[in-house]
């Protein structure tokens, strides 16, 4: 399967040489691994990345199935990831005597190590273009309907033919340049996975929200686990060895991991739609939401308690979206994107000439026109379809389990193809598992959340539109909210089990006053949802997918396909960058842990856990801890290890600076920057904190 | 000239006798002293409000010209008020070493009294109705610029016959009703006043803003000052004396103070304007602006010192516009405003027959559509006007001293009655005082806040908005903000004075960048300011005017008017209320003080002072501590003595709880509340907290 690689590498390395900037943008790119930026390594680094070390890197790396990255750093199976990536399994192992999460774990013995609950990591072992097997597969002449099913069909013929469940040989082709190439992926999965290190929260996270996304950073954001087979730790033919040096200001490294998603095919017309409308009203409900529940929050401990994860998780989006806005907003930043919108337009314009038969030439001249149109109809819709169908007029989990119930009996009793998506067959085992999970649901909160909502929902129709009267029954927001908080049965997970079983018969006996709300609202929800789906989702789908093959068309591979959570290589520079005519250095050190805990009087997200206080005297303080890079990279890369030349580890992605976040649309290197824990930082810790020194000879190669 | 008010009384006593709940409501009513609820009073509580008792708790009323309430509490002239009240003359009397306002202060002696810096008190010692007086000065026939000019001249001269500098009476006539009524009010003015007593501010204002307007509440908010006339404490004829039994559950209680403006007389027109646009548009911008310097403030402590006042001030906007707009959803409330507009309406109706010589009949005809039509110019305008003219735009205290310069340049030189309001010449002092003053500004925090006003413009108006374009000069509103705020010179309070005294070619030459961008801003800025005060303010004056006129010909003064910051008395009930189902009971204690502060953790605004932990033991833990009343209070009622049939102090207003913010529009007594401290506590904290023995026995009449 691999003799695919070395053809694709050279016939890449040769159209390399014909790259102008006028493709990519500096260190710009999220890359195949079988169609690496040779030319730009080459013409920048004078470097090149031979078959063998792309080989060694990728089958290095590990894709988690709960979403990040990371990769293996020992011979014995090591696995190498964020402290906030294992979150999820810390937590899951976690007691109420040992909370892992927060004070972290260490198996000083391989038999201490702890095995992860439902945790899948993936090697990405073959790839394969199959892109004439699919297209091959679909008939001429057919209509797109039975095109898609041709080539579905041809699909899961592949991959049944390439998966070996046996040898836990998965297989997935994925779509690339959204449909102008399909690759089959062969990956070796693993089940058995046991953690064997992770620090405390309060130094994986060091600095919480106020430093989250924000440079110079000091956090220890790692968790090491390792993958078993028959009980055993398995043998890895290939691993990153650990740099003894560390990087240095300037260096050219690698970032090897799986970013998720990026739009940056998105038209002009789009971008200026989120610029002006989308972003700015979504931080609107995020600015009152993080208002509404810090000042709940500042009322008691307990009121903090509950609505905790709930807050970060909003002041997480408001700073990612503040970032992206920001980067919206640059000119430079957004004339690049006019730039390269006119090129496609012009290419496009001149293709259509008499007689060309090119199958996507109609819908994509027509394509900017169609995103326009439906970006206007979206900025019209936005709030109705916000505020009813998303829900942000009655934002609570009891208003939305109560639409769920509903919605399972009017969907349910109908085939499988014409319920909403949400309810399709295959989707519906995971929508029992949430609609029934018995995560604890507060009265109290849900009860100011809904008052706020409805307010919110009253403010923005008017409190005179006839649906908001409705909805609030003649009380205020806040007495409407109570009354149906306080009487709903909802939020009894036995109950709403009860409800789902017992088919529309039970949910209208109920008479449930939330489910009774969810009534009132549902017909101008799904209204609205329909409009969005029909006039805005589906012609954008089209529109762009005709773009996206204008595009392969135009650059053909000579450009990375945006990111769809599969392995690729970003490559940059150690660099630090300039804010506000400052400058900020790539890297910090552990006496700037202690300096920036101090000036925070060691409080909150800022105190250190007892070990790092105690040990201080025993560290190293001028240790790099984080660096700054210029590489490409994404949510998804969480984990991801940073690597020098020769392959080896010299750091350990964890986050984007604010000024990275409008990676999502348009690469930058000016500020645009991705954050990483320094390897010697790693090793530093681990024998001196934490008295790892099984671990840290076990990276460095020194084991015992 | 306190012979008017027996005669006033008595024909208010009769005419009380017709009242009807269609004039007021429950225990509504912010009421003269010369025309009091005597009907209301009897009807409920049997409560005859004799002369004798009135004129003894005016005289021992106090108005604080700084703004706020207090009253005379011994015959030595001590003075009771709010701990908010005195915080400004606190603050003025700090120094480095002493922080009074942070750290209290108690004189034990009259020699260690502080002498305030700039105080004035006044004592409403004289009322007399010259209502016929003006209206007399106005000839038959005079135009209304003419008539406003007559009344204006008359008004002069009955203040100038009445006032006596040289006696320190002041002498001041009153519009009432809207101009229904004129009064003459003397006043005893004193301006040598020495704080004697003030606690910590972390028990004063205990509890900070998460506490902030609600309840249960456990502040001590409570400061006392002396009063003196050559050098000596004066003897008070009239001073309240102090209840050793305090208030119970369901006693009548008054208030006695200075409530500073509502507006009971919007129409339901510009009610809904303020529901359904101008309190969620504001809402907006403050959730905005407490996002914007929390998450700065989280970053370092020197950030959050430097936001600390900025962002109290709008987390209690915040706070009272939630309250105001909760109050307005509540279809309860809405639904009487409705009610009483459709009496006013069906009234004008009336007396519209053919021949009625009423001169404000025409206007009052028009002004519901006048009103209407002017808030719906209002809702149109109001985002150019915040954004432009009131500077939400261009958010920094760079830009509005800026704009000053520049507009100062311009309109200095136009004559006086030409010039923009703030320019005029009696205004002039008060601005360059402001102008000149050198309190610090932050380069940093001026950054990011004109960053974030930036944005705020961009995506208001769109990015592509010719003057954002123009604003932005090309550059992102991060860069433009650096730029800006890093360029300017107007921080320098020597550089303003230097620019503002140098005249228009000083401020020409100075090419300042930030002056340069107020200049580009300025004429799309002036021109929404002219059509708001032309199109929208004075239209709405004028219909208000006539609407005030109509009410006072159909109610007369059976109804009590508009808050005006003059004296009022308040009645009402010691009476606890129902929220979310729960009985939230009157008093408070002791106890819940501590109880509350151990549950948060002893923490930030719930930290006690050392004094409360160590002196706890010595407390009587059920001693009450604050208290709530249903009377009708607001702003400016901060200090106002509560006081018992007896006219004996049983506690002394500080905040109303979140639900009385709505009583700016109109009256509600189901929840909303006025919070005092309770007497008790005050007498208790001065003995076993404060060692305060003396001033609790002058207070109790058990003086030395």
């Amino acid at each position: 399967m691999r003799s695919r690689i070395p053809l694709l590498a050279v016939v890449t390395a040769l159209l390399g040489l014909f790259m102008t900037p006028e493709y990519t943008h500096g260190d710009e790119g999220m890359w195949l691994f079988n169609n690496p930026p040779h030319a730009q390594l080459k013409a920048k680094y004078q470097f090149e990345a031979d078959l063998k070390w792309l080989d060694h890197v990728r089958l290095s790396s590990v894709r988690f199935n709960s979403g990040g990255s990371g990769s293996f750093v020992s011979a014995d199976g090591l696995v190498m990831t964020n402290h906030h990536v294992g979150a999820d399994d810390l937590a899951k192992l976690s007691t109420e005597k040992n909370n892992y999460l927060r004070d972290g774990f260490h198996a000083k013995t391989r038999d201490q190590e702890l095995k992860c609950k439902g945790l899948e990591l993936n090697v990405l072992t073959g790839i394969k273009d199959v892109t004439a097997d699919v297209e091959k597969a679909v008939k001429p002449g057919a209509t797109p309907a039975d095109a898609f099913k041709q080539r579905q069909a041809k699909i899961g013929e592949i991959e049944k033919e390439a998966a070996k469940p046996d040898q836990n040989i998965r297989a997935d082709v994925v779509t690339l340049y959204a449909g102008g190439q399909y690759h089959l992926y062969t990956f070796k999965k693993y089940t058995d996975i046991r953690i064997v290190f992770a620090p405390e929260k309060q130094i994986a996270f060091f600095g919480g929200d106020p430093d989250n996304f924000e440079y110079p950073r000091f956090d220890l954001d790692v968790c090491f686990m390792r993958v078993y087979e028959n009980d055993k730790p398995i043998k890895c033919e290939h691993y990153l060895k650990w740099s003894a040096a560390g990087s240095k200001d300037g260096e050219l490294v690698f970032v090897s991991g799986h970013p998720g998603r990026t739009s940056r095919g998105n038209t002009v017309e789009e971008l200026k739609y989120l610029r002006d409308t989308g972003y700015p009203y979504l931080m609107t409900r995020l600015n009152r939401l993080e208002v509404l529940l810090g000042a709940w929050s500042g009322r008691s401990e307990r009121n903090a308690q509950r609505a905790e994860d709930e807050l970060f998780s909003i002041q997480n989006s408001r700073k990612a979206r503040i970032g992206g806005l920001a980067g919206l907003m640059d000119p430079g930043l957004f004339g690049r994107k006019v730039k390269e919108e006119q090129r496609l337009k012009e290419y496009i314009a001149k293709a259509a000439k008499p007689g060309a038969d090119l199958p996507w030439l109609d819908d994509a001249e027509k394509a900017f026109d169609t995103v326009a149109k439906a970006e206007k109809l979206r900025a019209e819709l936005i709030k109705e379809m916000t505020l009813l169908e998303s829900g942000a007029g009655f934002y609570c989990h009891s208003f939305m389990i109560a639409r769920t119930l509903l919605r399972a009996s009017e969907e349910l009793p109908k085939p499988g193809g014409e319920r909403l998506r949400e309810f399709g067959d295959a989707r519906l085992p995971s929508l029992k598992f949430q609609l029934f999970s018995d995560e604890p649901i507060y009265e109290d909160l849900e009860t100011i959340k809904l008052a706020d909502s409805l307010t919110f929902l009253a403010t923005s129709l008017g409190a005179d539109h006839d649906l908001v009267k409705k909805v609030l029954a003649g009380k205020s927001p806040r007495d409407r909210a109570y009354e149906l908080i306080s009487g709903t049965k909802v939020r009894d997970p036995k109950v709403r089990e009860a409800l789902f079983n017992g088919g529309k018969k039970s949910v209208d006996d109920a008479k449930d006053p939330m489910i009774e709300l969810a009534r009132i609202v549902d017909p101008a929800a799904r209204a609205v949802r329909k409009r969005f789906e029909t006039e805005i989702d589906e012609p954008k789908r089209q529109a762009y997918a005709a773009l996206a093959k204008a595009k392969f068309a135009m650059d053909g591979d000579k450009v990375y396909p945006d990111a769809t959570f599969t392995l690729r290589l970003a490559f940059g520079t150690v660099k630090g960058y300039k804010e506000d005519g400052k400058d900020v250095p790539p890297f910090t050190t552990f006496d700037g842990l202690y300096k920036r805990s101090a000036e925070q009087g060691n409080k909150g997200p800022f105190e250190l856990p007892k070990r790092w206080v105690e040990r201080k005297s025993k560290l190293d303080l001028s240790t790099p801890f984080n660096f700054v890079c210029t590489a490409d990279i994404i949510g998804g890369n969480s984990g991801s290890p940073v690597i020098n030349r020769n392959s080896e580890v010299v750091g350990l992605i964890f986050d984007g600076n604010i000024q990275s976040l409008v990676l999502d649309f348009i690469f930058d290197e000016e500020q645009a920057r991705a954050v990483s824990v320094d390897s010697r930082a790693i090793i530093e810790a681990l024998r001196k904190v934490y008295d790892a020194n099984e671990l840290a000879d076990e990276l460095t190669g020194k084991k015992a």
